[in-house]
C-alpha cells in the first residue's frame, strides 16, 4: 500500500449552519497533486441504534426526510451530545424516539458515510432489554414508531420507503450479532 | 400518516465545486414550522457494484478517502454520467476501477445516503459472468484491487478499514440475493 499523500494546504471554502465545506490540497507519493472537497462534521459523532424487543423485534421510526422530501422508515439516532458516551447518547435518543430505554447497549462498528468527500462517522449500537421511558425530543411532530421481526429483515429492506443505507447496513450486522449471541 | 409537511420557500445557501447547500422552509400538517439545511447533488445519480467472479469473491478496491484521510477498502462504485443507463454506468466504472466488465448487471435496490440531510441516492447493482477490460480512470494513483469471500463478509466487516455504511449495505444485500438465485 503506498504511503498516503500529504496534506499540503487545506481551508474552509463554504459553511452553512449545518455543513462546512473543506478544501484540501493532497499530494500522492507518486508526485501526482490534486485538489479534494470533503464535509467536516461539527460535534461529538453520532449513533445509530438496533434496538431489539422480547419478541426479538426491531424498533424502527417513521419520520420526514427534509433531504429525500418524503416520509421514511429508518432506525433511531442521533448526535452525540459534548460529554456523553456513546451509550448514553444511544439510550437518550431511543428514550426521545421510541420511548424505551435499554439496560444492555453494546457497540457493533463506527461506519464511514462516505469516505471519500465526508470525514463524518456513525457508530452502530445494539439494545437490548428494553424499558419504557420517554424523554422529550426536539421533532417538529410525534414519530410513528414501528417493529419488524428481526428474523425477517430481508422483507424490511425490500420496502421502497425503507432506503438508508446506514441502517440497512446496521441492522443485517445486528442480526448477525444477535444470531451469534443466542447460540 | 401525516400529510407531507409544505415547502413554504427554499434557496440556495452556500455552494463549492462539489457542494450545494438548500435551505428549506417547511410547514408540517401540525402546523409547526422548521428551517431545514439539506445537500442537493449535481449530476445523475450514482452506482456502487458488487461484482462476483466465478470463484464466488466479490471485486474491492482500497483507495485513499480524502473525507476520512485514510487509505479504506470498499466497493467500486461512481457517477453515472449524463445519457447513461444505471448499467451502462456499472459496466463503465467497474472497467475503470477493477479492469473487469460484466456480461450480467441486475437492479437490487435504490439506497439514500442520509435521508435528513442529504438528496443523494445510489443504485446498487450486482454484477456477475465478468471478462478482463479496462479503461482509463481519473483516480490519481492505481487503485489496488482485492477479492473476498461472499461466503465470509462477517470478517470482512469486522475489518477496520472496511468502514462505508452503503458497502457493508450493498454486500448484505447482494449475498442473500445470490444465495437465492443459485437456489
Amino acid at each position: 500500500m503506498a504511503q498516503k499523500p500529504k496534506l499540503l494546504h487545506s481551508h474552509i471554502i463554504a459553511s452553512s449552519r449545518l455543513f462546512t465545506v473543506e478544501s484540501m490540497d493532497l499530494e500522492f507519493s507518486n508526485g501526482e497533486q490534486r485538489t479534494y472537497e470533503r464535509l467536516v462534521p461539527g460535534g461529538a459523532g453520532a449513533v445509530m441504534m438496533v434496538a431489539i424487543n422480547a419478541h426479538q423485534e426491531v424498533m424502527l421510526i417513521k419520520e420526514y426526510g427534509a433531504g429525500i422530501e418524503d416520509y421514511t422508515v429508518t432506525l433511531p439516532k442521533g448526535a452525540v451530545d459534548l460529554g456523553e458516551s456513546l451509550s448514553e447518547a444511544a439510550n437518550r435518543e431511543l428514550k426521545e424516539e421510541i420511548g424505551f430505554g435499554a439496560r444492555e447497549i453494546t457497540h457493533l462498528k463506527q461506519m464511514s458515510l462516505s469516505p471519500s468527500y465526508m470525514k463524518s462517522g456513525i457508530d452502530v449500537m445494539v439494545a437490548l432489554d428494553l424499558y419504557p421511558e420517554q424523554l422529550e425530543g426536539d421533532e417538529p411532530e410525534p414519530l410513528e414508531v414501528l417493529t419488524w421481526p428481526l428474523a425477517d429483515i430481508e422483507s424490511l429492506v425490500c420496502r421502497t420507503d425503507f432506503t438508508e443505507g446506514r441502517a440497512i447496513a446496521a441492522l443485517f450486522m445486528a442480526r448477525d450479532w444477535y444470531l451469534k449471541q443466542a447460540i
